[in-house]
């Protein structure tokens, strides 16, 4: 079994990514990043899976923004509930961290160094997140030409790392579909911008509803437990 | 006067670089990593630095590689003292992260993007590193690549961001003679792996060495307090 990198944050696309790379027989080294307070639920989220998927390399990793200042802390950020799909397409959202990919894939490929691996996966989606230039394939395929010059492996060894995105062309849905094929129990993840411990999402926020509809679109039966269904 | 970041570790190649990016007239923010205890005397020399130059703005970003095991850590690495010239460029040094400049400049990235700025400068030379290959201007140029697929600025607003190494091509003597040329004082800066407090240098490290051999080369004192001037 080769060695693979998998970003799992504990929300339902990258666990779908991280069940894909056990189904495809890679030994999975899941990283997950703690990156403020609001998160913790979602680190537990990404510890059941991680668990269930029997993927025995996990680690976390804090970051650490505040150097920057308040105004870049994710924490300071009131969460939009209730907002119609138009809206959803307009301003920060909650999970905001600047350079966000870039940062993650860097540490991923750190990670990849350290472990001796030659592929990383990111659960990046560029249908449903369009708005964001880092989760296109041309971001995707440039950042992988840099970490082909950035490492005495590719370099001086020839190992080629490559950037998995298996997500990259599916709706929520297809995701959906796709994970419940693999047998992932999609109760384990948590999407809510504003979860209330352990793990009840609140229903309304834009990840909430971004949920909701994929299952129903998917028609497979939402198992999240929410605190309160509306909008 | 516009903004830039400035990836500055309190060693003589990142002082020198926000000494001209300070003379060429940029707002500086100055961006250090605390990547471990070994590091602190580093991180203090690079608050003399800014300081010194009169940097209004200097973020501080902890890092912390424990979550990939004990074997990432640069606290587990002994130092080599007195090697040759030819042993230096074997194994890894002291400052190993592994990864290390994309991290950095992912985080220089985010610090652009939260304070506006386009332009990042970092001291890497592709002269007295060359067994590096992010070091080289192939893989400098791949990042600015990346990031400027990575950004809203870069993608939506055409505001293309720049990484600037005027450091690239110059020995370490021209990098000393540049410096000294723009009224740096070097006795603020530290470059051994292995300083004691405050901050005296051992002298005999490989960066020790290239240190005093680049001020012999330039013709200029060397300011450095070494403990023991060996080798």
């Amino acid at each position: 079994m080769q060695p693979a990198i998998v970003l799992v944050s504990g929300g339902l696309d990258s666990a779908t990514v991280a069940a894909i790379a056990c189904r495809d027989g890679w030994d999975v080294h899941a990283l997950s990043f703690d990156y403020g307070q609001r998160h913790l639920l979602e680190l537990e989220a990404a510890r059941r899976v991680v668990a269930s998927l029997g993927i025995r390399h996990h680690a976390v990793l804090k970051i650490d923004l505040r150097g920057f200042g308040a105004s870049a802390l994710t924490a300071e950020i009131e969460v939009p509930k209730h907002r119609s799909a138009a809206a959803m397409g307009q301003g920060i959202p909650i999970t905001y961290v600047p350079a966000r990919n870039t940062i993650f894939l860097s540490f991923a490929l750190a990670y990849a160094e350290v472990s001796g691996a030659r592929d990383i996966f990111i659960g990046v989606n560029a249908l449903d997140y369009s708005g964001y230039p880092d989760c296109r394939p041309e971001y995707i395929r440039a950042f992988e030409a840099m970490a082909n010059l950035a490492t005495r492996a590719a370099v001086e060894r020839g190992e080629r790392l490559q950037i998995h995105a298996p997500l990259m062309t599916l709706t929520k849905a297809g995701i959906i579909a796709r994970g419940t094929e693999l047998g992932l129990d999609y109760r384990l993840t948590l999407s809510c911008y504003d979860p209330a411990p352990p793990d009840l999402a609140c229903g309304a926020c834009d990840s909430c509803q971004l949920r909701r509809r994929g299952f129903a679109e998917a028609g497979v039966p939402d198992p999240t437990a929410y605190r309160a269904v509306g909008g």
